[in-house]
């Protein structure tokens, strides 16, 4: 049968990644691996995890957790959720909170539910590749949102019926961003929000990263910003994403969405036809945890991701050649070189593994346009300090030698 | 914010159920619901997930359960899938089997696969109303393909056609299919496979009930016809998709699809997109249960529902009025009663609510087009068998009054 013929014309939009092909095979012991952006499970909260099991299975909670549940998720995980938006500037109830199965799924359902067929979505530049994965199965047209040119709220629009639709929505991961490990200040924030309130379109907050800040001041949320200008979650137009994926552990898949009734309301029929509701037991089980142990299971992650991201700092002082600029994140899992123009990163990798048994990812993957090929990314999150110091002193020597 | 003006056309397609609304509204104690096609939670292998739970977090499987994951599913648990189906008649390699969050997901992700709008699905009349909730999201036009009428293959081309797109797949809960309870006979699925060939279309096989029958001789999968047919399952287009929501617990969420490599290969694309993966914690336990127990558990289910459904049937026999005709399903969780012309399934509910506290569900919610008013469905899945004899007797009482 040639499949080509029925298969719907959005999966020719649908490429396998090469870098997550590549990323398989990046599992050999001998690599120092600063590519996939994942938590160290060393970190996982197991002893937590095991009670929480042991106590749902031998308690009468075990009917409800291995039965069918209502899509909107498991009330009293929302309410905690809805308490912990109340604390971060977002007063709002139970029906403003979905649970989704990670932000990955979240990200799927605001596609699901904004795009059109060559609508626009306004995106950072680089940014997160698995937004532009979950937005891809729409078919949307992709405009630069961060960095911010001087293009006007007229300029976006007349831009997007060119494409051949309108601008749906400004997607933004907000806080040490992946891949740049950039935080967007609050001048930004409220600049994505004007615009958004200038096009009538809505703001997607990408907050997976939210509660690793290691140092700095907190800044509002654009939701909490919003809600600070118009007074209710209800005249808001952002759509808050949250997860537990870095927090707890990404296994479980369990996230969340925040926003307006109406929002939340349509997102529930898309989960309900999609895959009925997240695992019940999951939910049950996060609940279990965090209404006892979040601040200190967070406090510890983030002792740790710190120690880390300075060991790494560090080193890239000590180890890189003077025209290798990169970011200075205050938190997360990420840090963004910038390499000088004539150099590749994808050709850089294939070096480095070669010579240096060192991985990363070359940033170009992360841009919609396949530019940015002079740049990489470095993840923190799972390599100790001293090995952190021996692979950047490989990658800076490499460094040397080619650039 | 006017949220319409910037939600995507296919949210139109999205509406609330009046049926799954009505549902929630039946949990009231003193109600006699054969509403919900639900397991019974006592059916549940409770202590088989209690150990295997316990043994995750007791072995050195733990970093592994909380982590990601391959978008593919977690490796052997497909291949216990893979087994299962070469003892079903479908040899298979893991590369032909993909893990999903349900069977629901299956349906969402073949409507993703395969529907542009305005393209023909050919679904059976009455159907699964899942079904049309997650290709709803994908706007197609929907076709009869079950019952059989006299069309030939070009009379569905052409009316796909004036629909504005083509015929993309065949749709068929083949064993015990929700909601009429009626099994596909060999004929019937030897129909089904010669029109899709000769449409050259995808056949999606919704087996969701598959291991549930009580008696009667299983009829083999349309999957395993094709393969006699053809020799291989890469030569093969339909779709297999199955569920341990029946036969384990439906709150794990984990399903799964077995077809061609390619197919396998794109969906792969899709799930990495939505959600990543199904839970990794819940693909173990599950592999951990059915590696050992499966057999014994499946046995288990089928005679108590066995004997539910045969204490509807004797009720039915003793207590409907003569005008009143219903299915006798071999296996499953559903009988299907079709009442004189003149009733209607929606106020015979509200009627029978009322004086006789009896639930079920109206059968129009079932037809793409509001058809089969004089319908309903029975479950026999969550009432003891003295319950049913009672909730039957009333329904009959309520239709001599009525009818």
């Amino acid at each position: 049968m040639d499949w080509q013929q029925v298969f719907a014309t959005r999966n020719s939009r649908m490429k396998a990644s090469e870098i997550r092909e590549l990323l398989k095979l990046l599992d050999q012991p001998d690599i120092i691996s600063f590519a996939g952006g994942i938590p160290d499970p060393a970190l996982f909260p197991k002893d937590d995890f095991q009670a929480a099991f042991s106590d749902i299975f031998t308690s009468d909670q075990s009917d409800t957790a291995l039965q069918y549940s209502v899509s909107e998720g498991y009330k009293p995980l929302r309410d905690w959720i809805a308490v912990q938006m109340a604390d971060l500037g977002v007063p709002c109830d139970v029906d403003n909170v979905l649970i989704t199965s990670g932000s990955q799924q979240a990200l799927d359902y605001l596609g699901k539910l904004l795009i059109s067929p060559r609508d626009t979505m306004l995106i950072g530049w680089p940014t997160y590749l698995g937004a532009l994965g979950a937005f891809n199965a729409y078919e949307p047209t992709y405009d630069k949102l961060v960095p911010f040119g001087n293009r006007t709220a007229s300029d976006y629009a007349q831009a997007a019926t060119d494409a051949g639709g309108q601008v749906k929505a400004a997607y933004a991961s907000v806080d040490f961003a992946n891949p740049t490990g950039e935080t967007l200040d609050r001048a930004a924030r409220e600049r994505i929000l004007a615009l958004a309130d200038d096009l009538d379109i809505a703001v997607i907050e990408d907050a997976a990263y939210q509660a690793l800040r290691f140092d700095g001041e907190a800044i509002p949320p654009i939701l909490a910003l919003e809600v600070a200008r118009k007074g209710d979650i209800e005249a808001c137009r952002t759509i808050y994403c949250g997860s537990f994926s870095k927090t707890l552990a990404p296994g479980l898949r369990v996230g969340f969405v925040v926003a307006a009734k109406p929002v939340i309301a349509q997102m529930v029929l898309l989960k309900q036809a999609s895959d009925l509701h997240t695992p019940t037991l999951n939910q049950i089980a996060v609940e279990r945890i965090v209404r006892d142990g979040f601040a200190d299971q967070v406090a510890k992650i983030k002792k740790v991701y710190g120690a880390r991201r300075d060991a790494m700092l560090a080193a890239l002082e000590a180890e890189m050649p003077k025209d290798v600029q990169w970011t200075r994140p205050e938190g997360g899992m990420f840090v963004w070189l910038t390499l000088p123009d004539h150099l590749d990163g994808a050709a850089l990798l294939a070096q480095s593994l070669e010579s240096e048994r060192v991985a990363f990812v070359p940033g170009s993957a992360f841009f919609a346009d396949g530019s940015g090929r002079n740049s990489i990314r470095l993840s923190f999150s799972r390599a100790d300090e001293a090995t952190i110091a021996e692979g950047i002193k490989r990658l800076g020597a490499l460094l040397r030698r080619t650039g």
